[in-house]
């Protein structure tokens, strides 16, 4: 979308609860100013401005791979990451170099509509199983390998948001990425991790991430800046084996174009190490968590019975199921009516209807009270609806 | 590679011939430190530090529709053009897009080597016909054309670099270009363009380009702002019909990531807009002439009889043919001991021992004492070589 006008598609002055972007209010502008006026002034910039290592900016890659190890029980080298832009990229890359059409993934139902849509880009037979407030149901995972073991496939990989899952907001239990990872070295299939929400916390702990449990053994884990500083940098990072980063670095995308973005690259490197991106994550978690009880209270006092919705304890969503007699379509038709539009719950689904009585609110973008006003809306829809 | 050093695997101090980037001193360092800073005063930035439009900066396509169709007999309109993340992005995208493994795709020999390495990534068949003074040679084009159709298949697109070509510097011929049309046309496979020098040409014209000349059917050209402008910021342009524009920014990846590093995006097109490439590039004009003029010079007075190279009208790159007794691959290892590296020309084959007896000289990179110096190291050892 243009952050000019209203999101595509959207009318102006309407409530755009679908936008899954960082409230332009919460973007560091005058820290990314400093920086960059700082790195012209006190070295040479042309560094910055010609091709960049294949793997990525070295200075972002140590901050990184520091910032990692000191968190959580990890022991990577610069060996294992390398940056991309934006796990967008690193979805991409990963996609394209680990399938060929026709290869079977596995996915959760829901997960994230983007990544099904390049998943379905690259002709991919995708495989879902539900989840629930633990995370994908495992049995159910187990019967799709099974299925898929019967025609003779193995699934290249399982693609997981495992934190503050997008768009349920759910965070995957523990024993089940243990489960999971016994799965993928039972039958062979590899772990993307698109863990971008992970910094964006509210409360509680996170279980240690799938590339701790399975000690980096064909694990892809992603991270990003997109969430926690500024998406139109569109720099992230990929951790993995030594062996996979080598592998794609050496790739002919990377050969021919370098690495991602050097000039964003350069800019969130000096702004990481001048110690501002972890004050300012700090700051976004507390920003985050109020718009999170503020959208919490408005669909606790506004929704009529029989509707459900998470309580995510971190993230950018909520997630919500209808009742029976309150199909999604109806009620986006209803709710664009009064210039309310929200990411309906079929583009999260394999099989759309599936989705068919869910939506995902996002919290993340919209002034408070425009989502309140939003919520409220809704709440009268489905009320009326469900009468 | 990591501009603050010596290019990967170059030993410091040494002379790496091979480097197909801007030389540092042509960066404009200074008008882009402007550019970003009347951002940050004169406008909200949060408006390109947030997700973009997936077509890219809507200012900056529309510099480039008014620019195409001002200097070229062009009317293409603004959905026919999308931002991409420098000419590799909209290759990446296209191959991606048009092609699954095995499939076929044709290519000139020599062809641009990190395109190949693309095309080896999504395991396509590659087949190559030989180019001349004036581009590829039509017949041997369509013998590949006859041969694939023997078996039953139709090659997905023909990559080409029309002006001066990496590795060769050659300008394909406006009756070549017709004839390949024609040969597309009839066979049923599209153009990709990569048109990344023509806004360096030192001398004479260029034919009008495969898009023109096609009005626009079938073809995907290619620009760049990485040769005149920085390729750290990582823009480029792709043209193509409006019905393949829209279908690549409604891809996953797109929808996903939005457009293409709409901060750099920003930052390239309030430059553009400022007026200040237009100057900016005459002036490298200037400059990349005078390097191609010495290297030239130094080549003729330093190369041995029965040397053979190209004088190309453009770009970065001159393309030298060795004697039979100077297989590339000894004067790579004599060449490595006293610190002059060059581009092999057995990377920019299909078939590498195609290249056994040729390398690519750029003269884009280095400061011209070092370019003559390393000419000059070359001539003396092909010459013991021949002697």
């Amino acid at each position: 979308m243009n952050p000019d006008s209203t999101p595509q598609g959207v009318v102006a002055g309407s409530i755009p609860l679908f936008a899954g972007h960082p409230s332009f209010d919460l973007l560091p502008v005058d820290a990314l100013q400093r920086v960059i006026a700082a790195a012209w002034q006190g070295r040479g910039v042309a560094r910055f401005l010609n091709y960049g290592d294949e793997q990525g900016s070295p200075q972002l890659i140590e901050f990184l791979v520091e910032r990692l190890n000191r968190r959580e029980d990890l022991d990577i080298s610069r060996e294992n990451l390398m940056i991309i832009g934006g796990s967008t990229g690193g979805v991409g890359m990963i996609t394209q170099r680990l399938t060929a059409p026709g290869d079977a993934i596995l996915v959760d139902a829901p997960s994230y509509r983007d990544a099904l849509h390049i998943f379905r880009d690259h002709r991919l037979e995708m495989r879902a199983a539900p989840i629930d407030d633990g995370g994908i149901i495992v049995a159910e995972l187990e019967r799709n390998l099974v299925e898929l073991a019967a025609k003779g496939k193995t699934p290249r990989f399982y693609y997981v948001v495992p934190n503050f899952q997008n768009p349920s907001g759910i965070v995957m239990a523990v024993e089940r990425r243990r489960d999971v990872i016994e799965l993928s070295r039972q039958y062979g299939f590899a772990i993307v991790e698109d863990d971008v929400y992970s910094d964006l916390r509210f409360e509680g702990a996170l279980p240690p991430s799938f590339y701790e449990l399975a000690n980096g053994e064909n694990v892809f884990r992603l991270g990003t800046f997109s969430k926690t500083l500024a998406p139109g940098l569109r720099i992230g990072w990929l951790i993995a084996s030594e062996e996979r980063i080598t592998g794609f670095v050496e790739s002919g995308l990377l050969r021919m174009g370098g690495g991602a973005n050097p000039f964003s690259a350069a800019v969130v490197a000096d702004y990481c190490r001048s110690g501002a991106w972890e004050k300012h994550v700090h700051w976004l978690r507390g920003q985050y968590r109020r718009r999170r009880d503020i959208a919490l209270a408005a669909l606790e006092s506004c929704m009529p019975p029989r509707v459900e919705w998470t309580r995510p304890a971190g993230g950018y969503f909520i997630w919500l199921r209808l009742p029976p007699s309150a199909p999604v379509d109806a009620l986006e038709a209803c709710a664009k009516e009064q210039g309310v539009y929200f990411a309906s719950g079929k583009g999260f689904f394999v099989n759309p209807e599936d989705g068919a009585h869910h939506l995902r609110l996002s919290f993340s973008f919209l002034p408070v009270a425009e989502l309140q006003a939003g919520v409220e809306i809704l709440g009268k829809l489905i009320a009326r609806m469900t009468g």
